[in-house]
């Protein structure tokens, strides 16, 4: 049996995503940047998480560009930094913020965010709303829906080989395989 | 430092979600299953995954009701069941069928996609394209838009305390904290 598979060395795009934010805690970690955290002690405070297990999440979204590291000096979104010491000093006194491919991983966020809020919750209902603060309006994952207005569901979808299918990706997704759909 | 956290005893429906889905692997056995997959050899065979590792996702997944056991003699979607063998014998004869709850997944999935397919494809593009059966219309997760008809950013939009918030999310994510946004 070969070794623990890297996920980051798949092909499909999907597994490779999981390599990103796969780990556990990674997503947690992304929330709290998408709910304004820079600060190590922030994210510490905020998680309940071990420094040690934070700063190797820290470290794996900064590499893959999720999130970047801030000079020193900076650390709240606009604001002076507090200068917070950060206790196993991985990361000195300059935050976190995310970048452009960590934004656009917020539709992402809000859908399993919005399917969490759907199946996860007790009957209380969800922990905490999203709203746009031009409007107050609530911002939530939009759905998915079929050509005629309803939710689309799987079995709606075929399945076709995309401009980077290799050999195999053809040969499976080919549309012969329709018949037995 | 405590044991390793269980996600499923935390409060946070992402959290939650992420002890269902969270684990290596079990998104993309969720992808096998969006994509017309049933039975433990098609999973294994598709995904190049160890047969215990599998067992085990296949689990999970069906004691969260994402996926459900079909009886022994069905398998594939309308047809008669190959009645594979299963190397590991977990899981008998019968397939696995995605439940409401996994079809309500989907969305979630193809926002995962999206991003990935964006930001973690080389230069050929995706591997897989998703099309409407009826239609052929390609099927990707929507854009998620602020009230300006541009894409929300994370900045937009404020948080708030839904209804099963307790004292401490109340406390954190009052109106006051807007001061410093």
């Amino acid at each position: 049996m070969p070794p623990r598979t890297d996920f980051a060395t798949m092909r499909c795009p999907v597994a490779r995503t999981m390599a990103v934010v796969g780990e556990r805690w990674s997503i947690l970690v992304l929330r709290e940047a998408f709910y304004g955290a820079t600060r190590f002690d922030e994210f510490q405070r905020n998680l309940g998480i071990a420094p040690n297990i934070l700063s190797a999440r820290l470290r794996t979204l900064t590499q893959h560009g999720v999130l970047e590291k801030l000079p020193a000096g900076r650390g709240r979104r606009e604001t002076a930094a507090a200068g917070a010491a950060e206790p196993d000093g991985a990361s000195a006194a300059g935050g976190y913020a995310i970048t452009e491919k960590g934004r656009d991983f917020f539709p992402a966020f809000l859908a399993l965010k919005r399917w969490g809020d759907r199946w996860m919750t007790d009957e209380r209902g969800p922990l905490i709303l999203l709203e746009e603060r031009a409007t107050g309006r609530e911002v939530t994952a939009p759905p998915v829906l079929a050509s005629n207005g309803q939710p689309l569901t799987p079995d709606q979808v075929r399945v076709r080989p995309g401009p980077g299918a290799g050999t195999a990706l053809r040969a499976r997704f080919s549309p012969k395989e329709d018949q037995d759909a």
